[in-house]
């Protein structure tokens, strides 16, 4: 502490006249962290500013400023007649705070206490960390064949002058235009039966799936999912307290009978009949019927996550299950990320009328929506064609770069991978000879710069056969073969 | 039903020639409406493909595909040398559906059990429709004053040849460039003690707290909260089963304290220290203090809500909680809907080192992040100077706003409208007369298109004193009287 009930000398002062920092902020940040740190305490008088501003050799208006922005936030105070002092009442609690405080002005390492939640989340070192696509890691469109001069023009015309709707708080529910575009786009390419008014505009399937583990389960509520399936929900939903129950999965799709007798009570159920992710296979008629009629019979609820309907290159696609739902139970979610670009964030939900509000609400409450441009840009990009244009083209680009990997692996990889060609879709399963661990092989590939996933890790528990999970929709056909190559290289075959 | 052990005669089927509908896909779906109303059951052979074109007149091409799709689908099945059927086990099934099922072929009226949060949320229809902004809306930008020209360049550019970073699913605690760009923001404009590492981008403000809430809080939590305050942030923390402690304010701030007398182990407290929400008062130093060294005692967090200190157009800005905080118990959040607009839909958070990976992994699970483009055109935006040129311009715009409202009040609602002139942020209080109610006057406004919020909707009681919460940066100064002459007929004075 500086002298008892004296002037206070300003020695402790060190400005950086080289600095981009203002004098005047030195000056202020250097005395305020005297005062907290105890060195000035109240009972000490603050030199005048005249007389601090010669001993400093500064001017006395950068002594004024540091003092009048001091004063301002409490540090300091006038007495009239007397002098400036350090705030007494701030003082008194400086020197009441912890002496492990005083003494380590450094920050000191924090206890962290997150929730219960918090701490299951955080203890999973996720790779939520992007990574750059390259031949073959899944869920990746075609970055090379999306129009971006016209997603650019459309954006442009957009910026051009905004109205105050495109700018102002948008609609929690979505843009009331985009909403119309994907009831219509859904009803005629997927016979989904909707209005606009149904359709909840989200940032992707991800956030469709929070926001209804958060307005429709409590803790401990039972939900019914696949096994294998997207690995990052089930982390999510335990983090909202559900209880999955891990429903196999066999050529017909989710095993529903097995699901429904180990809880019946489930409140939900996420599924993916249209083309089950990852294994492909589609949801038998019978099993559709069977898991509707629990959820009517129940008051339960069902996800249908139709994540890659788009991409369906032979054959005609199948009907969702929201179509044969005739007790408002489907809750049905897609997402953009396959048509448009993942970064886009922006993905749909159509709900039964009765859950629209809820949404709503949860949307609103939880992060109040997406971008309204970016929302407007895309619904100009549904109505003029250019989205279902861009569909038909890329159904007819994934079609020859499937038919490339199937080419280039018979070729390369005969014997050793065996690859059941896909329908529809962007990834296609490599199953590897019984013994091959598919972790490792996903290892020995990236050493090569090729990622896949292997299948396992969509699993809950160690899969009977090993395979890797492989997307083909990045790759130009051409770069399809030396791809292969290098996957039959890393894996010594 | 149709005749036992027959061949079915299609007389259900009704074709409309004239629809834009083809009559292939009208053929599918009136079969599989009638399978699924047990019109066709599985005794009932299907007649052949040729005799059923003949019987309605359409090309036996259409038939066919009509069936490969049945088929496909599994509503009927090919029984080698003896014709097509309609499925046995699916008619079994169906015939177990409920009566109730059969008879209403509509849709039923489904029974909506939601989980107690989405109850709560759901039965509270909270304003989430968007308003379009008049005079007088809080928090509300100046619209006319964006550089779109400049927002649009920057967006063309980003969107002309983009890198696959910019497409692919991007990093979930952010775009790294915009974490840098926002510390180096921080920094510079606020003291922000940090690195880009801490700086998580979120959605805006309520996302920050919601993600908060999710790994942070544990049901039953108390929450120490200024009241008044953000009025729905209330009903999120209640969704996530949190104890809200309203926290009184007066001249210097939360009343801190009084909050932590009446719960002392609370786990959080949320905040607007600099420019209180919204009534405008300064957290005093020595409550900070008090805050701080209870949080740092308790391992409790601070939500520091700085949502509008870009805008100070007198004197100098206070330096942030997070500042004078040395136990990493300050969580800082902010956004960029009140320099940008509020439809971009970005925000950010400064988190302590020991909570990034919670806060990244909890955006990762419930919405995968935001838009790439539009984070790296906001990158941009900043790192070229057009953001602090921005708020530059804006802090003259907006006192000269600020100073044509206060000289329109002064003569137009003088000695009704009490309005104490701020020196920050984009509104101030107009406090009524003694006996006023703000609700009647805000309806009052409204029906004269000027819009306003009364106090009392942020209040969880009924204040002392009403008063209307006025935005003031939206309304060009040539406006603000005739608007303000408007208010003074609205409110008969």
């Amino acid at each position: 502490m500086l002298k008892k009930l004296g002037v206070a000398l300003f020695t402790f002062i060190n400005l950086d006249r080289k600095s981009s920092v203002p004098l005047f902020q030195q000056l202020y940040a250097q005395i305020r962290q005297a005062v907290l740190s105890g060195i000035l305490t109240s009972d000490i008088r603050l030199p005048s500013s005249r007389s601090l501003a010669k001993e400093l050799g500064i001017s006395r208006m950068c002594v004024l400023m540091a003092f009048e922005q001091l004063n301002a936030e409490g540090f300091i105070e006038g007495r009239v007649g007397v002098g400036t002092y350090v705030s007494p009442n701030l003082a008194a609690q400086i020197n009441q705070r912890p002496a492990v405080e005083r003494r380590h002005t450094k920050r000191n390492k924090p206890e962290i206490i997150l929730s219960r939640r918090g701490s299951i989340i955080a203890a999973n070192r996720a790779e939520f960390k992007s990574q750059i696509p390259t031949a073959f890691l899944p869920n990746q469109p075609a970055y090379d064949m999306f129009p971006f001069n016209i997603w650019s023009r459309l954006t442009a015309r957009r910026l051009r002058q905004p109205s105050i709707d495109m700018l102002n708080y948008g609609d929690s529910f979505g843009y009331p235009p985009l909403r119309r575009a994907i009831a219509n786009y859904l009803r005629d390419a997927r016979g989904i039966k909707c209005d606009a008014g149904q359709v909840i505009v989200v940032a992707g399937t991800q956030m469709a799936m929070s926001l209804t583990a958060w307005i429709l389960l409590n803790p401990g509520d039972g939900i019914l999912m696949e096994d294998p399936f997207f690995v990052t929900l089930h982390e999510m939903l335990s983090g909202f307290g559900a209880r999955v129950i891990n429903v196999p999965v066999d050529q017909n799709g989710m095993d529903v009978s097995a699901g429904i007798a180990s809880k019946p009570d489930a409140r939900l159920a996420i599924i993916s009949p249209s083309h089950q992710y990852p294994l492909g296979v589609t949801l038998s008629l019978p099993r559709r019927l069977e898991l509707l009629a629990w959820a009517a019979k129940n008051k339960s609820w069902i996800v249908e996550d139709d994540y890659d309907s788009e991409f369906r290159f032979s054959g005609a696609p199948l009907a969702p299950l929201q179509t044969l739902d005739r007790n408002d139970r489907v809750i049905y979610a897609g997402t953009m990320s396959k048509v448009i670009f993942p970064s886009l964030r922006v993905g749909y939900m159509v709900v039964p009328p009765g859950l629209v509000d809820a949404y709503g609400a949860a949307v609103h409450l939880l992060t109040r929506g997406i971008s309204t441009v970016t929302q407007a840009v895309l619904t100009d990009f549904i109505d003029n064609g250019h989205f279902s244009n861009h569909i038909r083209r890329m159904r007819l680009v994934y079609a020859e770069r499937h038919g490339a990997l199937m080419e280039a692996i018979h070729g390369e990889l005969d014997g050793y991978l065996d690859v059941s060609p896909t329908r529809a879709g962007m990834n296609v399963i490599g199953w590897l000879p019984p013994g091959n661990d598919d972790k490792q092989a996903k290892q020995a590939l990236l050493e090569q710069g090729i990622l896949s996933y292997p299948l396992s890790y969509y699993y809950t528990e160690q899969p009977s056969r090993s395979g890797l999970f492989l997307g083909f929709c990045c790759t130009p056909p051409e770069k399809m073969r030396p791809s292969v190559q290098r996957m039959a290289k890393a894996l010594n075959v």
